[in-house]
């Protein structure tokens, strides 16, 4: 039987995962790639004397490049940097290269997928965007042919499960994050998730496998959860709604509004379902109307199942790809049409401008709270931004309605 | 720019559907395939005087194998004859064939599968489960190298719409089948539906591609949802439990589990939400987790999507398709297996059998209720068989847990 030799380079939670995964399933990898798959190095800066994989251990990162046994390099180090050199060094080699690194991915995914055309080698990261839940490869391979109205998910398991928390339990954000720190769900540092950096990241990744557009991820609308208050929650719960961070692009009339921020869910939309540390990706096109893909987002074993799985194409139909990402990078940032986005709006300020807000936003729905909360019309961004402005008071909270 | 020539057998729902979409998405097919996709010979009994393609309709199937422009047949007719007789004539043309025909994949699949493999043309069924939601592909592409547990699923739009207007409406059986013949979601002969022989014939699918194993649609369990009344409906919204109809496949030690029957689904179960004319599939591996796949399951728009979505693969990576499914057929049947199938049971009888329940069943918990309700211990399929014939009154209701 044949063999394919793995790299692994970062020997953490998803590597350790992709290593368990192809010990434990061994019969099942022989029978579904018709070939065995053989760890030849892992890469990673600590040793672990007491693994079984001790011996596969370096530190040097040319022991992988020079070894010719490595078909596929397997990067899940995280992080921007060595992994893109790492990444360019191992194509270049004329090695396979699958990753669960989405900041490399959105950083320099363009780059990677032409040097991988170049040298006749695949760059695959179905485990970037979704962990466990098959959505890239779905969307590259099985949707393209519709017109795609948008894509939109709840792409971070850590934000999820605690907007879940203040929902169910009525938690405050602060206890709702202490609580998924606790379980392991959050970082010490929370930023990258609370703040919706990781969701921002897997919005572009999508928008260029949706859209052939990369945009700089610096350029995207980013808002994350710190802000949401128990108020909020409330004010959503009167309203029968649910608070979800949800990364979106709609493309219209050639136009991409990209962005990543909290959303009121009507509760018969299907994101709306989806609750605690699970993700889900909803693609709406034409004439499919919309589908969804949903599961673990995270996780050592759900996102080992990805990365695996990703070998199966380079497997049967070998290294070159054909069907790539259409990564084209656009110079143009991704805000410079978020001020023309058009949605309704929940605002709250503080009681008493109920006066001035019937002055300058027209005839709105108020909702009965102890601040001045409404419903705006549907209307753009800019506009909802001059109205704020010409009252002139704090604005506590806004959140616009999916 | 390359062409790839088609013919469709059958002018029906989804055969407009697939030369709508060839038609309205031109730009997007071309792009996406790298190639355009053109119409060579419409196939029907009938003629389509009014219709754009009218030139291209023909009654006689050898102008389809005599054509060598049609480089791949796709199949819409439905039934088994002479879907059956068109596709292996088309495989041994060595043309490809796509099919949306769920009857003729269950069937025949693995003689389909085998010739298509000696000639070196792909037979590839995606819109046959699910309509246009990705779940064939994902399914053999993506999750293979896990340990499948199970593989569940809401496979029919018809049934899923009656279930949730009695649900949400409080209606009959009856009414809720005449107002989805009144929408056209279900048939004037809707027996393949709520008798569950449609979805019988997915899960078979389904439990192919998970197993290897395909049975004979003939000896899967399968109960549809004409049973089901407005009592149970209370019983279960008194448990906080939705009815579905699911086809599920559970594989365990070795040994397959193939049902197709309507279950008790906890409100935090991903399928219970599912409503209306929706589709869902989930599946349940190790590592993986659990993964769901949703979307419009039936429909001209999305099942044509999926039809046409399986050229892909074709285009990109050539005829010969090495991503089969193991379709061997086994002769045992799948019913064997399902007497000592274990589950929870809501059981239903005539008011007045409580000490005969608690003398034979032993300590279960009655439900409140106008009839004899209660819930069993988990128990094989067997054991509540004899416990019920030892009862020896008529049976009302038996819905099992998920």
């Amino acid at each position: 039987m044949k063999k394919h030799g793995i790299a692994i380079l970062g020997f953490g939670v998803v590597g350790g995962g992709v290593a368990d995964l192809i010990t434990n399933n061994r019969e099942e990898i022989k029978s579904y790639l018709g070939c065995e798959v053989e760890i030849k190095r892992i890469l990673d800066l600590r040793d672990f004397p007491s693994s079984p994989f001790s011996s596969l251990v370096t530190h040097d990162f040319t022991d992988v490049i020079n070894d010719e046994d490595v078909d596929t390099v397997m990067e899940m180090m995280g992080g921007s940097h060595p992994a893109y050199e790492y990444t360019v060094a191992s194509l270049k080699a004329g090695k396979n290269v699958i990753t669960s690194n989405k900041e490399v991915v959105a950083n320099f995914g363009d780059e990677f997928v032409r040097i991988a055309k170049e040298m006749g080698v695949s760059y695959r990261f179905e485990a970037a965007v979704g962990g466990g839940i098959p959505v890239i490869n779905p969307l590259l391979g099985c949707v393209r042919q519709n017109k795609i109205h948008e894509v939109r998910g709840i792409l971070n398991g850590t934000t999820n499960y605690i907007l879940t928390k203040m929902f169910t339990y009525g938690d405050s954000f602060e206890n709702a994050l202490a609580d998924a720190q606790a379980k392991g769900y959050a970082e010490a540092n929370p930023a990258a998730d609370v703040e919706g950096t990781d969701a921002c990241r897997k919005i572009t990744i999508l928008t260029a496998l949706a859209t052939d557009k990369l945009y700089d991820v610096k350029t995207v609308h980013t808002e994350g959860i710190t802000g949401i208050r128990k108020a909020d929650v409330l004010a959503a719960e009167k309203l029968s709604h649910k608070i979800k961070l949800l990364g979106r692009c709609i493309a219209e009339d050639g136009v991409n509004y990209v962005m990543v921020c909290p959303f009121l869910l009507p509760s018969d939309s299907p994101l709306s379902t989806v609750s605690g540390v699970y993700n889900a990706v909803e693609v709406v096109g034409d004439p499919l109307g919309n589908v969804m893909f949903y599961g673990q987002g995270a996780g050592a074993g759900a996102t080992a199942s990805a990365v695996v799985g990703d070998l199966l194409p380079i497997i049967a139909y070998g290294s070159e790809n054909p069907i790539v990402p259409g990564f084209n990078r656009v110079s143009t940032p991704a805000d410079e049409a978020f001020l023309r986005f058009e949605s309704k709006k929940y605002i709250a300020l503080p009681k008493g401008n109920e006066e001035k807000v019937r002055e300058i936003f027209g005839n709105v729905d108020f909702i009965e709270s102890e601040e001045c909360a409404f419903i705006t019309e549907c209307e753009s961004e800019a506009r909802t931004n001059e109205s704020l402005e010409a009252i002139g008071v704090p604005c506590l909270s806004k959140i616009r309605f999916l």
